[in-house]
């Protein structure tokens, strides 16, 4: 069957001009619909980190939860949220980031990571960084050890994976796209 | 080890007077970041289904988005998520409901489901039933046949299972609590 040759980059569709002009989409779900493409996606981010220690995996808000979820499930480990604010129920710890106008600010849930625990950090799409940056901003506040970063799509000329590496982080994506 | 004993209830914690005075909230995020916990409840919400047809897996945002990745990946199917109006980037169709005060749109892909395949709705808790009843009439209308609609807290008191049972729904929760 010629689609078990598929990649996963071959199951992202490009959305052009969303959310606004100029701006190609790169639209994970029908990534995420296919049964083969899913597993792929989730046996492929974990590739890198065979037989490390990895006590917890961390989702950014809201794709990172669908990937997040299933990479906790095939790892056997617990699963925690980093959400924008004001979503998260009990105490938290807040970070603030730079969008490209104005700010942003995501929480995590103060008790969610003991010190010492170690961590994936999981999200569909590194641009900027920006959300990444602050994500592992709160897990090592939290005292977390973030073993790596892993992601389905990179887009290498927004600078993500450099602002990543350049804070010492083990960064690994799945496919890479040229062009915004 | 007495840990063994614990249900999935044990593992979830209630924050009281959020997100406002008079509100029980039940946090499943201290369920999700347990391991055992996690596997547990995806565990049980499949449990139901042992033996039937799924084709794929239904999430509603942005809760159901954690469990709805780790349920569709124990099952080797694919993701599909229901979100809030303007954040899915292709074609959709969308469905309005009606909050407590004012009403709210939810969203699909409308090729996200062929006509005629099996779908599983989750999401982590049953209150009014109002955004499950709109992710219902979305798929329904896509063609999509729900063989149940799992979550993992029911809050009997706000009828929410009455509804989705009134609408010929098969519905599951691991845990319920009484008052609001």
């Amino acid at each position: 069957m010629a689609q078990t040759h598929k990649t996963v980059k071959d199951y992202i569709r490009t959305i052009v001009d969303f959310p606004h002009e100029g701006i190609m989409f790169r639209d994970v779900t029908t990534l995420f619909a296919d049964p083969r493409g899913f597993r792929m996606a989730v046996d492929q981010m974990l590739h890198p980190y065979a037989g490390r220690r990895i006590d917890k995996v961390v989702g950014l808000e809201a794709r990172g939860f669908i990937l997040g979820g299933a990479v906790a499930h095939q790892l056997g480990t617990g699963f925690v949220p980093i959400r924008k604010k004001g979503k998260l129920p009990h105490t938290t710890i807040s970070q603030e980031y730079q969008l490209e106008y104005g700010e942003a600010i995501v929480e995590i849930h103060d008790d969610a990571i003991e010190a010492g625990e170690t961590i994936l950090l999981v999200d569909d799409l590194l641009a900027t960084g920006g959300t990444a940056e602050a994500g592992i901003k709160l897990v090592e506040r939290l005292g977390g050890q973030i073993v790596g970063c892993a992601f389905v799509v990179d887009l290498p000329e927004l600078g993500g994976r450099k602002r990543l590496e350049g804070m010492g982080m083990d960064v690994h994506a799945l496919c890479a796209f040229e062009g915004l």
